[in-house]
């Protein structure tokens, strides 16, 4: 991945929960960046949350410091000093406001943040940074993630090109609204604040919102876009609204990294071995078809079937059923890559069961499901559900 | 468990899907039995749920047919002839209509029932139906249930005792709307259709709707309430409408046979080494408490803490928070077994690792949360999530 003109990023190991390993990750941002953020819908989110919530409206950054072991969630007044704490720092010893800091957590909830730890490493953090390290910022912020997780793309904006990196980290605890656990992308184009903004809600539709691992959502997710503007150097235009024509390409390359970014983050689910994609298809509106994906996607029957590599339809009819959106029995198909199991409300006749079992044993499933009643049409991505999932969130805080 | 008059029961080994055990259960109701039901709200029924559904109307019922092993879902018309086949066979073997015979279905969905199985058994059924089989009756009806599920009650109506009996079976795809997989409640109690309808449709707010697995709701389940009347000839009134006076006692013995089974099918929740019961008070109302308390009963990473005998609170934190109801982080209090982990948006201070660990290891986890905004309160029972869940859901078809 490529560097970002404008930011920079340096990783560190305070020691906050891991051994041996970073967690701490800063960027430096140049001055003129534009922010934007997406944040969880949980009616109980980390301090660092609130922070960014509060810090938003500014739309101005110059850094951003993000700590892996510890979400800094349910920690009541310690939680919002320790925030407070963590951007007075990374303020002072980058020479820029607190209220241009921002924050992320992930890890633990409930257990008090030691910020003290970030003291040790921010001055070197701030000399140490350097562009383009990308794939040891996304390691600084792995949980249970397997993987880094980063993706890139280029677009002509005017006459420049300009760049869009991302990272993110996931793994468990992911569900729409907001569905990542964190994600942080970083562009050179010169875009206002609230442009971005705009971008970023409708980007994140089809992205981390059509992603569930386990249904649960974070405390913590948090979603944030910064626009360093340093294109503007070379010829890109300065973008002040979102519905300029000339965002069309730029647009396109922003929504395929957060999709990217997002598909990442369901492959790495806690325990997974599969991604599945699930379409569903002639529903009364694409919202219905997303309600309906969305069943499937979160049912444990049908997660589990998957992992067992069964082709197990009777568990979709019963998601389809469950979900409360039209649906008619009857005229409901469903198809396991590719290969159709139930035709128009019956077993397929042609249905041949050592071909669906050889083609369930695929790293990747694509389930869809024709309800044949309109041309509503989604897509979302979930991953099955093993018996690892159990053990790795049986003994996680222990 | 007691006979109920008027109540007869039998059951056989039709060889539907299971060798070495009985999957036919028939019970034969006298004439002047009242009938009552409440079925699955999914948009995917089963061929029996249909056929429940429009006899219903009837309030009448001779007798009821229930086997195990297929669950008749998703079989188009097969399944529709298949239904209508085995109501038609009950009602010439046993001599009523075929619109007084009630029927269900429980089992793998999409196969093709093959209803000429209950020819061969059907006439010896009726022949050999005698009062108070409870046991072999539960035991015909389960699938992956681990013990057979009944329980009983009696209470004055009038000057007559009346006697209530229920069988249940459940295991997974338990969810609310409606909670039981297939439950049937006997009483001889003189009670008219309507009446008993609207008993019923109360006593399953708390009992089966308060009762989640997995958040799977069945394309099949099925709760029968059957009231002969039979304590008519020694002295019990004719109870025309559900406002009656003279039902207190009654309606409060009907209720704790409900809740009783509803607990014994949470407690055998597929996999389940603990029973876990919810408490939510302090919400905004009893359904924002209900919402609540079933986000965090149908949380996979709850369950699988509690699995890990974890006092993980900090998820529970999180369920909360995703529930989209009304909560103040910083008024959040969290109890596992009568300890206080959490208290007012911040671990409690008095809280001792060790102490919380002990209580975990009970097989049964009380799970209260104090919201401290009104007076809403409601409780609601799950179990944990265990690697036993995954492995009976990975290959339950195959």
């Amino acid at each position: 991945m490529p560097a970002i003109p404008g930011v920079r990023l340096a990783t560190a190991a305070a020691g906050i929960r891991y051994a041996g390993r970073t967690d701490v990750l800063l960027a430096l941002l140049d001055p003129g960046t534009a922010v934007a953020g997406v944040l969880t819908r949980s009616k109980c989110p980390s301090a660092p949350v609130d922070w960014c919530r509060a810090r938003l409206k500014g739309g101005r950054a110059r850094a951003l410091v993000v700590n892996s072991g510890n979400a800094n969630a349910f920690t009541g007044k310690t939680g919002r000093d320790a925030a407070k704490f963590t951007a007075d720092l990374a303020a002072k010893a980058s020479g820029c406001k607190p209220a241009e800091v921002f924050l992320a957590s992930t890890g633990v909830i409930g257990e008090p943040l030691k910020a003290a730890a970030f003291d040790g490493v921010m001055e070197s953090l701030v000399t140490a940074a350097a562009p383009g390290r990308w794939e040891e910022a996304a390691r600084a912020i792995m949980t249970t993630d397997t993987f880094a997780k980063g993706a890139t793309a280029t677009a002509r904006l005017g006459k420049a090109e300009v760049t869009i990196c991302g990272i993110a980290k996931g793994a468990g605890m992911i569900a729409p609204d907001m569905a990542t656990m964190l994600a942080f992308v970083f562009t050179d184009a010169p875009i206002a604040a609230t442009a971005l903004q705009s971008l970023l809600a409708r980007g994140v539709v089809d992205s981390f919102n059509a992603v569930t691992i386990d249904g649960d959502t974070s405390t913590s997710d948090t979603l944030l876009a910064f626009a360093t503007g340093a294109a503007a150097a070379h010829g890109a235009p300065r973008i002040a609204r979102a519905s300029d024509v000339r965002l069309g390409a730029f647009r396109a390359a922003f929504e395929r990294v957060l999709q990217d970014l997002a598909e990442q983050v369901a492959r790495d689910g806690e325990g997974a071995r599969k991604l599945v994609e699930i379409t569903v298809e002639g529903a009364t509106s694409k919202t219905s078809a997303r309600r309906i994906a969305m069943a499937i996607a979160n049912s444990p029957l049908v997660k589990t079937a998957i992992a067992g590599e069964d082709a197990n339809w009777g568990r979709v009819v019963m998601a389809v059923g469950k979900a409360g959106e039209p649906a008619d029995r009857d005229r409901l198909s469903i198809w396991f890559n590719g290969i159709r199991v139930a035709h128009k409300g019956m077993r397929d006749p042609a249905y041949d069961e050592a071909t669906v079992s050889a083609a369930m044993k695929k790293p990747v499933i694509a389930l869809n499901v024709a309800l044949g009643l309109g041309r509503g049409r989604d897509r979302v991505l979930t991953c099955d559900l093993t018996k690892e999932y159990v053990a790795i969130n049986g003994d996680y805080r222990s």
